[in-house]
């Protein structure tokens, strides 16, 4: 599609003709991908039979023009697999504002067909990348009324866009049987848990999505009660699989040095945990202080008083793992705290703990600092 | 007070034993610092005769003995000007989370009384630097029921906080007789529409303040009535100051290399020209895509996206200075548009017009890039 000398379109298709129950969760930004504009329409139609990704041009703001290549793309696919063409879910990153060239999907239909495999996901992962370093994959299993099933799955991201590539995306499968409204439930849950507790930049992408397909292939008893046992066993697994996948877009962050956890608790309702830990994960000065290595508590007790809740200076208690470095709206003294918490910054993995003492919510938010590298990455040239 | 082979002290006082009129807009961070607190306290309290600002140390997260030191600020300068304490205000800059040392202040008092002179500025605006890069001023004259008045200010800020230096700081005095009911509306408008247009790092500190004076000594017809046209002509001018004080902020923002001004108009609601704008300005992804020189619409698009403000991508149209880049949903087309992006792009200035075609409404945010420096500048140690 864009790149010589890798792959970059990924076809992932059910095995059987009934196709998959599916879900989906999809971007807020107002400029909607067309692929995501195709898959809300699909996803609600009928059974999916498969997903078709390319990587390098996102097909964001390409107008009626990119609308059409993405129902092509659907159409090529839904032919080589004897599918309609509701039946395909399409997704694209890169390039904003470029348009997808047909005949490369034309010219490899028929291979893709061939090439897919039960274990073809590490070769999945490494198409649909972009600036991402790594491909990122994550499985788990669980026994549910006595079956074992398995939730598995890919995903990319590494800002929301470098150099210009949009998007942070994620397909994920399993071969449960589930009511379709509790696939529904658990994935925008899963979603809220996991991909919605990340942040590199902050930014949010045109073309972001989540698929999750249920082929049923396990063949359990149905899972049809969204609040029984097994239920709840499938929504934990699956939220697993959710955030070991976000976690690994974090690590893999456009020129993360650090993973940082930023914990808030003690709050009185969740959203104002929330608004806390996604001000401090956002803010520039606490990210340059983590890959400075400088356990900098000003700036993160800063961020915090400007998040918009009502925040009691003097009861707010601020750790860098176990180490207490501000309390009661005072540093604590001593030297050996100061050399303690440079420690703490030292490490690859930072976990930043907020205690409010207003209530019992809590929220944790998944960061990357802020480094050269993210500049350097982001100020080059798209070409 | 802490750096050596240079001003950090300085002070701004009323010539007339009866002082001045006051108004002050201060920080909303929760982190509220002691001389802040004290500002608060005292400005509702009198006529002002002096301000004290002291940099390098923010005497912010300090408790009840940083709210004692700058009381005793207050009180040393007081007792050298004759003044009641509460006729004193205090300000600071810096380090947060360290206690000050009042000793320099008491050794220096009786300089610094001595030193006041009407033409001090210059130096009022180096001693209140911190990482700035240059001293800000600005000021202006303007005639009011006939009589001759002047309006001028010093401020400094450069990031909210630089290897930890916290805070904007604005002070502003007019010879103008003016009721403190009107000084204090238009000083509030003048910094919602100046101070509050402006983003470096999308950061506010714990100690931001706007401090007005005015003396009364140019003898004009006293404005009492906010809505009359010589009160409307003060706020003008007031206004202009603060743009000027604001824009040199930005100017010399951490790392800067480009002003932009980010201008979104036909919004359906000021609330929502002003999300839209400040979601540009401050997103990462833009903020480098300015430093690398690179006209890359499509970030800017995808953060206005994400604004919160149901936007129609159809109607949206986006101007680099002249050029249109964007309209109706799609890129502009044509190689020469690129390449007359590119050239606005190398500019150190920078017009980004974004045409929502919703309303009538519209907001200007002014911001910098993102560069390396800022990196550098922020990553380094405290020390």
């Amino acid at each position: 599609m864009r790149y010589r000398d890798r792959l970059d379109l990924a076809l992932i298709a059910a095995e059987s003709k009934a196709g998959a129950v599916a879900a989906g969760v999809f971007t807020t930004n107002r400029f909607t991908a067309a692929p995501v504009e195709l898959c809300k329409e699909h996803i609600k139609a009928s059974r999916i039979r498969a997903i078709l990704v390319n990587a390098g041009i996102a097909n964001a703001c390409t107008g009626e023009e990119g609308l059409a290549k993405a129902r092509q793309m659907a159409q090529l696919t839904a032919q080589a697999l004897g599918a309609e063409v509701e039946q395909v879910l399409v997704a694209s990153t890169g390039v904003i504002g470029q348009q997808i060239q047909i005949s490369p999907v034309e010219r490899t239909m028929a291979d893709l067909c061939c090439g897919l495999k039960s274990d073809g996901w590490y070769q999945a992962a490494r198409a649909i990348m972009t600036t991402d370093l790594v491909p990122k994959m994550a499985s788990t299993q669980v026994e549910l009324f006595g079956t074992p099933v398995t939730i598995g799955g890919v995903a990319k991201g590494s800002g929301m866009i470098a150099p210009n590539m949009a998007t942070m995306l994620a397909f994920v499968c399993t071969d449960a049987v589930v009511e379709p409204t509790v696939l529904n439930h658990w994935l925008r849950r899963g979603a809220d848990r996991s991909f919605n507790r990340i942040t590199v930049d902050g930014d949010t992408s045109t073309n972001d999505c989540i698929l999750l397909l249920a082929s049923g292939r396990a063949e359990n008893k149905i899972i049809g009660d969204v609040a029984g046992p097994e239920s709840l066993l499938f929504g934990a697994a699956l939220e697993a699989v959710l955030l070991d996948l976000a976690k690994q877009i974090v690590y893999d962050g456009e020129g993360a040095t650090k993973f940082i956890a930023i914990e808030v608790s003690g709050a009185p309702d969740m959203e104002s945990a929330r608004a806390v830990a996604f001000t401090i994960a956002q803010s520039p000065l606490v990210k340059t202080a983590f890959f400075g290595e400088d356990a900098n508590w000003g700036r993160i007790v800063a961020a915090a008083g400007r998040a918009g809740v009502p925040i009691a200076p003097e009861r707010v208690a601020l750790y860098f793992d176990d180490v207490c470095v501000f309390r009661k709206g005072m540093p604590v003294g001593g030297s050996d705290i100061e050399e303690q918490a440079t420690r703490v910054f030292k490490q690859k993995e930072i976990l930043v703990r907020l205690d409010l003492d207003m209530g019992d919510s809590g929220f944790t938010v998944y960061t990357s600092d802020l480094s050269y590298d993210y500049v350097r990455i982001n100020a080059a040239y798209r070409s």
